[in-house]
């Protein structure tokens, strides 16, 4: 397929491309010879403007359609076979094995959500009507959800596929009943482009409204802006940074309708090593983190950024762990970010905490090219890392750092401090139970997701996943941004009250 | 019972009412001879430290405790007999029968919540590990919910005590183990107080910490100000006006943390009479739409607030409509107003009404004493209501306004102009039913619950109910102050993935 570089409008290929900007070559830092489109204000609105007007069809689509829409865009992106895999590689620098696997989740991830809607799941509630009932009748009342409206979606760096054009935010969105206009990410917009013809031959396949997906290029901040303050978008979800996130949380406050923004914007993902476990397996954990670190070169949001221990810096248990995470760490590879970018966002993040007082760079990876980072391991204790906010955001990449606890009641106390991290682990022995138990009944209040004994890299998609957190690690602490629960995010309760049969949606009739 | 007129902060009586402020008595207009304490700053504080530490236990307490503290709230409100009927009726204006009505409500909404904990619904999704899984092995995760933390309550004026100190937002909040610090509205401070009594003697009933629930009373908006911003309070609830909800959600807005803020802020409640039963019955739908705004003077949230028919202004029909509905309102008799601010506030309403032009005055209520507000009725043209934002904008009182529409088109115009409303009602006959199709598939878009030939007041309290809807409505369009689903406002989901069983709640383990 040749790349246009346009804007994807509601089923048109639309905008300049001459002089528009270019992706770069993850692996080369060479901008890739396409030039790729910034949307005009023009093109956003018609965008938005038709996926509204799209609305008053798919939003009253039957969920069996829904499903079957979201199956077709899963076969039509399998059937972009292997062009997409080199797109996404070459602008993300992930190896293919890694882009196959996200291609599977993300398919996965849009059956799942078939299935919910094929299963009658989510269909509502029914409480007849009782004249009898005293002292006053009871009305026949049915609770529904209707769809919120049109959509917009922000991709996500780290994720070309699964968090991008046809990830986890448009597959339940669009499951829910809403159209989406997705902002492509501009570190892949290539990948987004093949993805987005993908989702229009699906539209046409199954013969629905072309307003129903658009897909907005450009690296011009104005875009955002419009999207997420424009009267009829109705809800916003973005995967990206603190910085940015919090930008359009402001921008969104500031709008006359308050919307739902589903932010995913940063985590740490603490690691707990209790005190039997460091003292019978601490060669084991210090390697299965530093694997765990490596993943993705550490772009993952839930790489483990934080690893607490408890012991003295001089006793043998401790120090045979923090020996064992150097000596693997150091013999890591070197490997390229997603964009130049990020890059040099790393190395100045490093930089940073390595010119801070009583922060030890235990590690370094190995030396790779020009193009390529190295993995750090810094070692802190508890004191430091109290009294220092740094350490507590996100290095986006495979830095971590071991805080050193001089007892249980240090680790509690870091515990209070944390900010909302998507997952933490507790990595324990059976006979570390009681402090264990003490442990999780503090830290649960600050994760998304509690983790025993693993890693919290790998994110499983299904009905029990829950991917977000206290803040910053979701801006809407009740939502979920994978697994089925992810659709409630873009639906709402409706209550119909003594409708006649006519009047209501199917599900809701008797 | 002896009023204290303190506030009380975690089981403690506290604060000085010498020069505080008093309630007034609603019929007379004369201050109720009972000081008032403004909470300090510290008392506040204290109240949500205090919440905050019984979130320790309270948030892990089980379902079935919870259920039964709910259970004794509802019992020792039930205790305080006629001297709580008393004191509401005095406060409000309301009369004795309606204020029995709400402590049933109230006492219902406390045993509703109660069992659906004591049904073990809502326990989560268990996902079981599959060792055998290609490519990868499948973790076990398990899905459950976390209370959020201390929730921040705000009574509403008009009803004193099923949307007030152990109302429906106190109880789903306390239902879903958060602790609850109440601002009492400082219209009815001596029936906050005597609830407040009975909550503290179900906590010492039932053993809790007494932090769990604390009562604020005060005059002084500092007091909100506080709540909402203090970094320990997780969630606030909130029923009153657009005005005053809105400076809390901006102040919420400054938060370095996000929180949900629920706000149940204003609604017109429209009412639409289709062409069909205008020419069938329309005496009769007059009648009863007058009954309905005449509920509590209007002082209902679901107050049918504007009318819409269509018809030529000289039609038989619509004249017919306009006349009975004129017949029956001017008949009305006046009445007090919750608080003479309210009364000052719908006057004022009222006549900022009477001075628009092509806006008509059709008919006033009978004229009461100096204390009483008369109801009114007034009319205008759809393009009159299209061009006239202050239309759309709710009176607090009996008043509603016709809005005649030319055609069914005219009426669908108004529909895309709604702004979001907690309810609307179809009038219509069976053989409007064309009509009434086309007429619910945009209107549905813009209300929480869509109601068929019944009155928009009276709210069933049950698992089917939406009390919400969208913007302002509620500033959150995704969930609901009344019914079961209310629950979910205040607990957030949680993952826990390869735990062992010590480690799982209750409700979690296999």
């Amino acid at each position: 397929m040749t790349i246009t570089g346009q804007n994807l409008i509601a089923g048109e290929w639309s905008g300049k491309t001459e002089g528009g900007f270019k992706a770069f070559n993850a692996q080369t830092h060479k901008a890739i010879d396409i030039e790729f489109s910034d949307a005009t204000e023009l093109e956003v609105n018609t965008a938005i403007v038709r996926a509204n007007e799209a609305f008053a069809t798919y939003g009253q689509l039957s969920a069996q359609k829904r499903a079957t829409f979201l199956r077709t865009i899963g076969e039509e992106i399998l059937a972009l076979g292997d062009e997409l895999v080199e797109a996404a590689c070459g602008e993300t620098g992930l190896p293919a094995m890694r882009i196959q696997g996200e291609r599977g989740r993300t398919v996965g991830q849009l059956n799942l959500f078939a299935d919910l809607l094929d299963s009658g799941e989510y269909q509502g509630v029914i409480d007849r009507a009782d004249g009898e009932r005293q002292p006053l009748p009871k009305p026949d009342t049915r609770l529904g959800y209707l769809p919120l409206g049109v959509v917009g979606v922000f991709a996500a760096s780290n994720f070309p596929l699964a968090f991008s054009t046809a990830g986890g935010d448009t597959a339940s969105a669009l499951a829910a009943g809403c159209p989406v206009v997705m902002k492509a990410h501009a570190a892949h917009p290539a990948t987004a482009e093949l993805v987005a013809s993908a989702i229009l031959k699906a539209i046409k396949a199954c013969d629905l409204d072309l307003g129903v997906f658009s897909l907005i290029q450009g690296k011009n901040y104005g875009i955002a802006t419009q999207i997420v303050t424009h009267p009829l978008v109705k809800a916003v979800g973005f995967t990206g940074s603190e910085r940015v996130g919090m930008i359009l949380q402001q921008q969104i406050h500031q709008r006359p309708e308050p919307i739902p923004f589903y932010g995913e914007l940063g985590s740490i993902n603490p690691q707990f090593i209790m005190p039997k476990k460091l003292e019978s397996d601490s060669a084991e954990i210090a390697q299965g983190l530093v694997a765990s670190l490596m993943m993705g070169q550490g772009q993952f949001c839930t790489s483990p950024g934080v690893w607490v221990a408890v012991g003295e810096k001089d006793s043998a248990d401790y120090q045979s762990f923090v020996n064992a995470a150097s000596e693997s760490l150091i013999e890591q590879a070197a490997g390229v970010m997603l964009t130049p970018a990020m890059c040099a966002g790393y190395n100045a993040a490093v930089a940073e905490r390595e010119a801070l007082d009583k922060v030890t760079l235990l590690a370094t990876g190995q030396a790779g090219n020009e193009q390529e980072c190295s993995a750090t391991l810094f070692e802190t204790d508890f004191a430091t890392f109290a009294s220092t906010p740094l350490l507590q955001e996100e290095v986006f990449g495979f830095s971590a750092l071991i805080v050193r606890c001089a007892d249980a009641n240090e680790m509690q106390q870091l515990v209070s401090l944390l900010k909302g991290n998507l997952t933490a682990s507790i990595h324990a022995l059976d006979s570390d139970l009681a402090e264990s138990q003490k442990l999780s009944q503090t830290l649960v209040h600050k994760v998304g997701r509690l983790i025993y004994n693993q890693m919290p890299t790998g994110v499983e998609v299904c009905a029990s996943m829950n991917h977000g957190g206290p803040f910053p690690a979701s801006t809407n602490i009740r939502t979920t941004s994978v697994g089925s629960e992810a659709i409630i995010r873009f639906r709402r309760p409706i209550c119909y009250q003594n409708m006649p049969v006519e009047l209501l949606p199917a599900l809701l009739r008797d």
